[in-house]
């Protein structure tokens, strides 16, 4: 009956510090004089954030914007007359010139898996960092959350736990934690999942990030064939920069190996996307358009066992052999 | 795995369907052709709510009323510029008068256990119907949700899973329906925690409501003594309605057993609170300005342990004894 009622007694502030060590070992943030604040998902944070930020802000609506390509995800930031996520409508100069408006920098992003900076200078700007973890992208410098006091994180990205919904922020300044943490589980998060998230962070402390280096493993020998099929399609290009650095996690260069390909189809027939063609191959993926690009893009998920994954590998290569 | 992605197969079906025999078995509310809305504990689904009312309401603030006493967490729906719970500063009539007013009804109500119906007449009215269980009061007609197409509820007040964080909405408009999922768990609600409270709702409906029986037999033993222990207290008053009438449950008449005692201080000494002196005598309780009332009044917790509830006893004989 201890962990029936309503704040069971340890298992926040277990998850908390499970978090604070998690991050220290990926090496992804410093977390020192930093609030943390759950939630179920990183996706209910993304809307409380702007919520939060639009009761504070004089004009209606509250406008978003993300460089392009964005999270198709968003677009559902838009919300009644009070939000409005204009990624889609306004270029980089428009929303240089939009004084009241928030940017979201997706970091690694999403679909490309670009490093990416703040293109707007504003008080403060949302950083989206499911992605900036040692599977997907070479661990550089921290991520420095003095500098940039609002980011967030998510369980779904580092061990798989979709299903059990724990995302973070870490943030700065504590009336905004206090504010974001009143909307998102004012009564504490589920505490079953807490204690999934628990035991899932706390195998991977223990196991010094065996995570970490499995998921690279994996995701090499995975872009190493993605790149390899790529090679002769001359219809076809990868898209994401597929950037390298110094990692501060294996200590030597790394080059990325992130969790979605972003592609464009070149010489496409009249009228047909590349998600198109992909599904004509059967092929799943997400067209180039949800992300505020051409047609002629798509992404395709890497987040698929591996069977799967040599299946996809097999689809693509007949579509190059058949379509170029 | 097939439990680690987004949407396990089978999770929230099957919750659904244990939720609609509940409120069947329970005599509660009538679910058939509406939608259930699923988050985390009713508390989000109370601030969402009143979020979606202001995106389609023309004035700012929207106001939210409720009579008084009236729940003292609806004061924290105040948010920002856009949502200003009024319940404190408007009475009936100026409530009556603002014509895109909100209404929150609580029946049975928190703090007294009172059954209400709504005072204004508005197209839609927020039912937050967390008490409305056979172990807190007669189970007379069940809610009618076609009439009334706006209720909230929780698990935390039926099997007693409060850190468990499931709470629901019975929804007749799809697109109302769709806009609160959107906001509150939009990519499914924890998974352990749905599980658990699948398992805990078909135990109740496998021992045909066992644990609505055992809960009326220990709240109707708890306010013999109550009510035992207020006969010769002449300076103090149960302040809840305790009403009876026929229950379908039972089959036969029941008096209310609510979860809290409302209570008020006759002849307090100058600038002491009801509350003030209860906790002279060691009684934890919330006072009555949270409620919308005069200091005279406060509300003690009936959830407590057997041996907890005792020593309540036994502290306010205590105090009936040396102040009275």
């Amino acid at each position: 009956s201890e962990r029936l009622g309503y704040f069971p007694a340890g298992i926040r502030s277990r998850l908390e510090e499970g978090i604070r060590r998690l991050h220290k070992l990926a090496g992804n943030a410093l977390t020192d004089n930093m609030h943390i604040v759950f939630a179920d998902g990183s996706t209910p944070l993304l809307s409380l954030v702007t919520m939060i930020l639009q009761s504070s802000s004089k004009g209606l609506p509250l406008k978003v914007w993300a460089r392009k390509p964005f999270y198709s995800g968003y677009s559902s930031l838009s919300f009644g007359d009070l939000v409005k996520f204009v990624g889609q409508e306004e270029n980089e100069t428009a929303a240089a010139a939009d004084e009241s408006l928030v940017e979201f920098v997706t970091s690694p992003n999403n679909p490309d898996g670009e490093i990416r900076s703040p293109v707007l200078s504003r008080p403060l700007t949302v950083f989206d960092k499911a992605y900036s973890w040692p599977m997907y992208t070479f661990m550089d410098e921290p991520f420095n959350s003095s500098a940039h006091p609002l980011s967030l994180w998510t369980l779904s990205k580092v061990t798989g736990h979709a299903s059990s919904r724990v995302g973070w922020a870490i943030v700065g300044d504590k009336a905004l934690a206090d504010a974001m943490q009143m909307l998102a589980c004012p009564i504490g998060c589920p505490m079953e999942s807490q204690m999934v998230a628990i035991s899932a962070i706390e195998h991977v402390l223990q196991t010094e990030g065996e995570i970490f280096k499995w998921g690279r493993a994996k995701f090499t020998e995975r872009w190493r064939k993605i790149e390899d099929g790529f090679r002769n399609a001359s219809c076809y290009r990868i898209r994401n920069p597929l950037a390298q650095g110094f990692d501060r996690f294996s200590q030597k260069v790394y080059k990325q190996t992130p969790p979605y390909l972003w592609m464009e189809c070149l010489n496409l027939p009249a009228q047909k996307s590349c998600g198109d063609m992909l599904r004509s191959f059967g092929i799943k993926c997400r067209d180039g358009e949800y992300f505020g690009m051409p047609p002629s893009y798509a992404r395709l998920s890497l987040y698929v066992a591996t069977p799967v994954f040599d299946v996809l590998m097999q689809k693509l290569t007949n579509m190059f052999a058949t379509t170029c």
